[in-house]
């Protein structure tokens, strides 16, 4: 049983607690990654499992678990959502191993262990990223008896819009150019928009998607909705890069500060930051209003991006 | 008017040369690719201005040829197969771009422009090579009256496994791994079979499917004329890389043989590639035979793959 469609034994009314309704997304996401993705002795080997140790055994799962929440709305059938949850996931993953490359952040340690260029080779590393990208587009075009074609291609739209040079990558490149400006604080904003927070809306609406087709106005409340808790997933991003130590974080902490980029505590300072995060926090849950108690879980993880300590 | 639809005064007796019907379809895909392109002047300009410096202006367009050919085996409209065919090349463009990067090829030459990476630098090739991917599927996905859902769902389904580590980045992660070893035929074989050879086969097939359903017969023919044309397409790359120079390639000649590559003429000897590559073309035609006269541009395709001198 997946944690999409989780009844307690009493039935519906008892509410399954936010952490455990959490480790059984995670765990649900790992077994399906792993099953999307390629096995470690499939030609070629080494490809593949750099592939799984890029994106198995690791990270918070911030994704799938918004992927997972916004299903839970609409009622998405779980092997549905799983598709979109891991295709969104392995978008993130690659991306985390280009960015960790030696012509990008340079980074050796990742999620506690060595990244991929560091344990393979840059090489591999290349190859890792554009597999795993084009992988989710593999996952999530799958023949799937759960979903309509009309449907599903919306989804494909949505994840390839988020992806590319108009979403993450083009955030990307915007950061890459900012090191060393002083950026204003919409400069900022416009470049996180982009950077993170075009993945984690995706996900939200992907989710979303994988249970109906959303009206005008569901769209519009999910976007405002993942609007607000990617922006503050980055401020609180900002804020732990500049409080929390390295083996909090499971990577280099004060990283941006001695790179010299601009943050949200560079720019605001660190009480303002966190009352933005607040802020922001406040605008998720009332973005929500619409959908009453079924998004629960959606209000519970804007608090959980809030309030987290790595 | 485009060189899908197009007719000659005299009507449909009258055939466009196949030197006419190549130039048309390159020019059409100059000007699809450039509209698929964020302009050079959308934020982040300087990646989009390197996506259009990787994919515009160059090429001999092999696979949007390819899809056009196919495409006219199923009168496809015009709007559909240039989607695929320009999707098909923003993935090939991408592979170019990282595949020149230092920890691949290092190559400093393409189509005889400097190459991404020296152009610009090399965060910046990542990240168009990683944009440009993305940018494929937003284009296949694309809201499109020309094809119904299911049919586009295929295609997607189709590029993304071409392109990723069961295609096209699994054969390059093999050819990665040979440098230095003595592969036999068979592994040389199987290795340019993904590296090249899936992504010309996922032309043919995308161009098809841009004209309509085909059936299972439909699909095994255009499977193995797309084999045979994949292979002759290596097997006439390593011959001229053995024999041409870097001003004809508009690349570096003699690079495999420098970097110690296993090749066809390393293997088999020139005379006997010369020989292989004549084979694969008959292979080729045999393979059309069920379409009859509408394979004509396929036909000549295939005879051109393995007439070419650079």
């Amino acid at each position: 049983m997946t944690a999409a469609v989780q009844l307690t034994k009493q039935g519906q009314d008892q509410v399954q607690p936010f952490a455990e309704w959490m480790r059984q997304v995670q765990a649900d996401m790992e077994s399906a990654l792993g099953r999307f993705l390629p096995t470690e002795t499939t030609t070629p080997a080494k490809l593949h499992q750099a592939m799984r140790y890029a994106a198995l055994d690791g990270g918070k799962r911030v994704r799938p678990l918004l992927a997972f929440a916004a299903g839970e709305l609409f009622s998405a059938p779980a092997a549905v959502v799983q598709r979109a949850a891991a295709a969104v996931e392995m978008i993130h993953a690659y991306s985390l191993v280009h960015d960790d490359m030696p012509c990008m952040d340079d980074d050796a340690l990742r999620r506690g262990k060595p990244t991929v260029h560091v344990q393979y080779d840059e090489a591999t590393a290349l190859l890792v990223g554009d597999a795993l990208q084009a992988q989710a587009f593999v996952v999530l075009a799958a023949a799937d008896e759960g979903i309509d074609a009309a449907r599903q291609i919306v989804m494909l739209r949505l994840l390839a819009l988020a992806s590319g040079s108009l979403g993450m990558c083009g955030g990307q490149a915007i950061d890459l150019a900012s090191v060393g400006l002083n950026l204003s604080l919409a400069e900022l904003e416009q470049m996180h928009k982009l950077k993170t927070g075009a993945l984690l809306r995706a996900s939200v609406l992907l989710g979303a998607w994988s249970g109906k087709v959303l009206s005008q106005e569901e769209v519009a409340a999910l976007e405002a909705y993942g609007a607000a808790i990617g922006l503050a997933f980055q401020v609180v991003d900002d804020i732990l890069d500049a409080t929390a130590d390295s083996a909090t974080l499971g990577k280099t902490a004060g990283k941006d500060a001695a790179d010299n980029k601009p943050t949200y505590v560079s720019i605001l300072g660190l009480p303002e930051s966190q009352a933005l995060a607040e802020k922001l926090r406040n605008d998720a849950h009332e973005a929500l209003a619409i959908f009453g108690d079924k998004a629960r879980r959606l209000r519970e993880l804007a608090d959980l991006i809030v309030q987290r300590k790595a």
